[in-house]
């Protein structure tokens, strides 16, 4: 069944625009974010992170590769498509991009081609290394910053190129053409973008095409396996997520569009038992995505070492995708629950509070005390100590950029019974008949307060996620009449007549609470974590008295945490003497040394790492004996 | 104080020969191992790991190399060295080398420079990437091999083209040369080795000059940070063995032996504190060292996590090394304790019981079954699954060979007092007026009995290593006259005028044992292992009922591992049902689901992947209640 490609929703300034689904996304002029927690990154993203990036793009050369002869052509094979991300990100802004968009103009062929790593004279061929050399990859990113100029401008340069671009991978990569895949997915979603943007279903024709194609071995095996690039087994085949994390959560972003637009239930059915698989046994408390240092991949099953996670910023980035798109296709909760744990403790995490420095990956534990890094050089690697203002591969920082711009296009839905709410920030949402105030100092506070501006003269549903995180608590919606009901994790719904001026609240126990990690999580086993509504806690080094670190700790999870009104949380627990011993395995262990009992302050995970050099752990070993 | 680099052993065929230190080393000529666990394995050594590996490099093109034009050069930067640790194993084996030192005969340049990978037309400039050249690794396995001929062979063509090769490092690097270091530490090590077999003073001095120019920065620093090349600080300042783990192990073998041969107190500390923080804080169970996948390297302190261990063969071969020069420096057994446990859980589980594949990496946690590896194909990679044939990086295949064939000459030592035997074999021992022999069933059985066929007619000292592993159960020393002596981990030593037919017995208890972890392993906490004797002992599917994983087993360290006679473990347990949850963290943790009591067997590390796929585990999960 051929779809139309016709978005179903009112907006068209939408990150995603299915054509059909469970839900349908509000756009970006139907829903502001006004304060808050996200307002203030925004603002962050706005008035810092946007020029930081661009600075360092331009300082790198990254930019100027557009137009520098092939001598001088600076950064990584994938350089391109991080002014790409910067692009879609300014454009989610509303900032001005014509200057970096005529550079790209200058740098395409005349049949569309346009990389400034390959095919030039004195370089190696087009498409001469499907397997790392990222073309298609970053015809993805040029292509998603189009779809951004389309949808919120109705088109100009960018879109113009982008268009090019996708003509030419259609005639080169189509039925007859070139029969392989980039090793990077990408180009996937960004061509059913493209088709849901312009209606054009050659371009969802190609985008299903790349993923039917990928899991036959097309590409060249490697030292990180054929599942590295998931060309290991056709989508549809796949049980879990695997592989290189971001390539892994692009692809089936990719795959969820492409099955929407064409009713193709099995390829989407798939996707939901990967997203399923990773998030019950490879997946950390912060919803980061990744275990491999090596491969910046997924481990196995239950391999989940907090002091190695990789956890790339970009994964989290991903992960937010490929979950808003299964919540709109399937209206379930669960996606949205997952979102906002990796917007909340990864996006959240990655960017320094002044918005110019950053993490790549987001570890949960951090054994050393780093150095400062300076702030004007840009470092080889992506280590997990103090954030860094720049990176030889930086696809994080405008892929954190992008992810603030486009953030309220992740924040409601409609469907045809009403409206649904899914993350809560202080908002205004304006949609069809319907307009809604959010007020709330979430995720500080539970209370979320719902006043309704203007709504239809007749029955709707207002529908409010109560996050899993929930669960075990009770959370309560209290109706315009001010009668309370319990409500469970899921969809807390309310469907009525609204008049002008109700006021619905929701009431979410955001209590700080002990987790436990499931036993088969090896590298955690005996430890217990502190959450906190979304917000996964830590212990940082410059919380504890004397320097000590945070090896030293040992909590007791039979006291409750007790939440402090600046949003740290204390726990009851001791710091213990460091003992030696020339061989750790022994007969019988020895028992921790005891220390003096005394309270232990967590902060939340996301704002680790802003007070200088510091060790950290959110998986704290317990008091509870040892045999 | 100069060195007369004089060796002062009686033979001169010894794996290291230092001009001064606590122990002598007894040579080849001195010392056969006549039968049990080690001979079995020099038999395959001989007669398949060293065809296997020779077959493999002429397929390769390795050896041909040295005979190809540039264009048709293969294999990694790296690949001459494995040619040369082939060519020291063949050496130290009495086998014929003729035919591919001809071959290095033909590369060498006039000047002595030799290295298929540079400095030929069409080829890098030589010496114009130190940090990833390898060029002076390659030299240092090359004079290794060197030295092998000049100890057994008394010299030859490839002892010459060593020579030729040393004297170009020297005139190139010297006190007035390129102020540089190798990237990967190997050459101080190997010259200061031909400086003892020469007596030639400037290859110390040279030796000297690496090890004391590396640490102050002079390689680029990259996307592994300064410390994987060692070059962070100097070596006398470290504190503990860090970065690429073979890389810092034989860095650390060769400043010992500059040490050792300059009277540097200073420096030998140094390396004796790194060794013992490695040793306390970064070793695996097993004797591995490196737990990071990415680069090879040692993690930060207790960062040992079992499923994700690389303990790089290479890095047990170096650690070896390591410790027999210790050993010989200081005479303490605590040495001899870790080279026993590296040579029978890391050296001992590399190959296969055929010789004809091997594992690169050894982990100590095998999640999945992997597949059988086909018979005639290079793997790209070094995955902890089965053992492989051939890897695009083959060094640990020559390693072990060369380790093998050199075994003999770490059993074994003199001092002024008498003879050490370290470790335990069925072997016999001819040094001064001294004959030994010695009969056990080691590691099977634990005693172990010297017959005296030959002694001076004077008091000496025999003594016997209790090893450490022994501590907190009796071991006995039988004297010829029958009594009995408990002894205590360290040095048994028995002094006397011994009588040919003289019979003294060391009684060491290799009943199984539970051991725990330090609970600074995050990973493993909440675990137990068993060790016998110097046996890692491992839960391998295979041995499972149902075709059950490993994952599934907790055991019950209460009740004692009984030892049977075909080398098995027998351990109460259970084996619970895998349950599967949606989201692995849960404000209190399902407990773990409980299984039948049941026994479970346990099998030596070493063993282990020799029938077919399999999931593997040495730490095992306890019964003992998860909060």
């Amino acid at each position: 069944m051929k779809s139309k490609l016709k978005s179903q929703g009112n907006s068209l300034v939408v990150p995603v625009a299915p054509s059909r689904g469970r839900l349908r996304p509000l756009g970006l002029d139907e829903v502001r974010i006004t304060g808050g927690f996200w307002a203030r990154r925004r603002e962050v993203n706005t008035n810092a992170i946007l020029d930081h990036c661009r600075e360092w793009m331009e300082r790198v050369g990254w930019i100027g590769n557009f137009r520098a002869p092939v001598a001088e052509r600076r950064g990584r094979e994938f350089a391109d498509s991080d002014v790409y991300k910067l692009l879609e990100a300014m454009t989610w802004a509303g900032v001005e991009t014509d200057t970096i968009t005529e550079a790209i103009a200058s740098a395409q062929e005349p049949d569309g081609y346009l990389n400034t790593n390959f095919g030039r004279p004195g370089q190696q061929p087009r498409y001469s290394d499907l397997e790392w050399g990222h073309e298609l990859y970053c015809y993805g990113h040029l292509i998603q910053a189009g779809v951004a100029e389309l949808r919120t401008r109705g088109g100009g340069e960018l879109a113009k190129i982008a268009l090019r671009a996708a003509d030419h991978v259609c005639a080169t990569f189509g039925p007859d053409g070139v029969a392989g895949v980039c090793g990077h997915a990408e180009i996937e979603t960004a061509l059913a973008e493209l088709a849901r943007a312009t209606g054009e279903q050659r371009y969802l024709d190609q985008a299903t095409l790349f993923v039917e194609r990928r899991g036959h071995g097309t590409l060249a095996d490697g030292e990180f396996g054929r599942a590295y690039h998931q060309d290991d087994m056709p989508v549809r085949q796949a049980t879990v997520l695997r592989g290189h994390a971001v390539r892994a959560l692009y692809l089936a972003s990719g795959a969820v569009d492409v099955a929407v637009e064409t009713g193709d239930e099995e390829l989407l059915a798939a996707v939901v038992r990967q997203w399923e698989g990773a998030v019950a046994r490879r997946t950390y408390l912060t919803g980061g995505m990744g275990s491999h240092h090596r491969d910046e991949a997924f481990g196995d099953d239950f391999v989940l070492p907090p002091d190695r996670a990789y956890s790339e910023t970009c994964a989290g980035v991903a992960s937010v995708m490929l979950s808003w798109r299964l919540l709109l296709a399937t209206g379930e909760p669960r996606f949205a629950d997952l979102a906002e744990r990796t917007l909340f403790n990864v996006i959240a995490t990655s960017p320094a509070e002044d918005g110019r420095s950053f993490f790549y990956s987001n570890t949960l534990h951090r054994r050393r005390r780093g150095t400062v890094p300076e702030a004007d050089v840009q470092v080889p690697r992506a280590e997990s100590s103090l954030r860094a203002p720049w990176f030889a591969v930086s696809c994080c920082p405008p892929n954190v950029a992008r992810t603030l711009a486009l953030l309220p296009g992740y924040l409601a839905t409609t469907d045809a019974g009403g409206v649904q709410i899914h993350q809560y920030a202080d908002a205004e949402i304006t949609t069809g008949g319907i307009a809604l105030r959010i007020r709330t100092d979430y995720p500080s506070d539970g209370r979320v307060t719902v006043t309704v501006d203007r709504a239809p003269d007749r029955p709707w549903t207002l529908s409010l996620r109560v996050p899993a995180w929930a669960e075990g608590t009770p959370a309560w919606l209290v109706d315009p009449e001010g009668r309370r009901r319990p409500v469970a994790p899921g969809a807390a719904e309310l469907t009525r007549v609204f008049r002008p001026g109700d006021e619905i609240r929701l009431e979410l126990p955001v209590e700080p609470r002990w987790l436990r990690p499931d036993p088969r999580i090896d590298a955690i086993r005996g430890t217990a974590a502190v959450q906190r509504g979304p917000l996964v806690y830590c212990a940082e080094s410059v919380d504890l008295p004397d320097d000590r670190d945070v090896d030293a700790i040992r909590v007791d999870p039979s006291a409750p945490p007790e939440g402090r009104a600046d949003g740290s949380v204390v726990v009851a627990g001791e710091i213990g003497a460091e003992g030696d011993d020339p061989w750790p395995y022994r007969p019988s262990a020895a028992p921790p040394t005891a220390g003096d009992r005394t309270d232990i302050v967590l902060v939340p995970y996301h704002s680790w790492a802003n007070r200088g050099p510091s060790t950290m752990r959110v998986w704290l070993p317990t008091v509870e004996p040892t045999p």
